[in-house]
């Protein structure tokens, strides 16, 4: 599938290929060979119809009343995801949840791996996480370049995020994961995502208190 | 606001009260007093349309050419998230992250705590991160109840996920924060949300790669 042909993908349905693959991958994992749209929708949260309209924009995958080729399936997003190639990461902001991402390292995951991590605490540089060396932010630039590193992961407190982040798009930085969630200005090329454990906690508990019939709400799924 | 007029504000408004609250507390700790919605729309973005609406079910917040009152909102969406209550929370699983997430223990926050942390590894139980000795799991019911927690943290590993859910929900825990990815099962009474740092970072990287004009998709916020 050439790239101009996955940019017909609309962007609600790219949104959820990462989280169709993953799920996947679990059923593989589970020796699960077919799955039914009905059941992928109540394994993953997503209605069972917006599966198969997502589904159809990658040509005939399901057939009625067998379902869905769970390793075929696989094959066609890990192409479009790329997962054979192995992503690098930085990590920047080598904190407490810093240092808890790069010992975790997504172990689970074949392909995304953190490679190098960094902070302007002259008392951290040069300690060791795992074999993990933690390195000087003025050293980004020259490391991301030598190693090919185009995604990082921010750990770096709010007042010192929207500088971290300058520092990055200047190493050549261009997918952010920042756990700072006030927003910070980027250039127009340059993805930002951010993590808000406080606002996500904060919603999840005013659900519970004032929503008795709502039993799931996932962002990231609707 | 009572609670029944609460429950007339539209699930998709209500998501985004948290985050409302959250910006505003930090233009009221930049010293900004009011603020239009088309600024805000540019701080936080979500369209200016979305916010206008939104605060529409406030009653009348804002005034053509003035903006909102930004105290007076603070006020309005305190009362309805209860800010002024305390919420203890549970953290379940006292590994890297577990651990990670105490220590940084939402100090930006005037009524978030995590209280008690729980595992099940004899070896970790009765050592301390920072001033809260980590619990054995056998325990959790007991401390749960006497504590009135009713919200936890898990960052137990996959494959403990759900056992580790079932005994917080079995010890009167109804929401529940989980970095394990994979869906689990709890009663409908029960308020479940992921963070999932796999498919985040697949999914930024793969938009990364593949579109060029999108600079921002933060699902949380549309």
């Amino acid at each position: 599938m050439s790239k101009v042909e996955e940019c017909k993908i609309p962007n609600a349905t790219a949104k959820r290929i990462p989280l169709y693959y993953r799920y996947l991958k679990m059923l593989e994992e589970s020796k699960v060979e077919r799955i039914k749209s009905k059941e992928f929708s109540q394994l993953i949260q997503v209605p069972s119809a917006t599966i198969r309209r997502d589904f159809s924009h990658f040509g005939e995958l399901g057939r009625s009343g067998y379902g869905y080729d769970v390793s075929y399936l696989i094959q066609v997003f890990s192409h479009i995801l790329n997962t054979q190639v192995e992503k690098k990461i930085a990590l920047v902001g080598a904190g407490n949840l810093g240092k808890a991402l790069v010992k975790n390292n997504f172990r689970r995951n074949d392909n995304l791996t953190i490679v190098a991590a960094f902070d302007s605490d002259s008392e951290l540089v040069g300690t060791k996480i795992n074999n993990i060396v933690i390195q000087d932010m003025k050293d980004l630039t020259k490391i991301v370049e030598k190693e090919g590193i185009t995604t990082a992961i921010a750990t770096v407190p709010s007042q010192h995020s929207q500088a971290a982040v300058d520092q990055m798009v200047e190493a050549g930085i261009t997918a952010i994961l920042n756990f700072a969630p006030g927003r910070v200005k980027v250039p127009d090329n340059v993805k930002i995502q951010y993590i808000d454990l406080t606002t996500e906690l904060q919603t999840l508990i005013y659900f519970d208190e004032n929503f008795t019939s709502n039993k799931q709400f996932n962002f990231a799924n609707q």
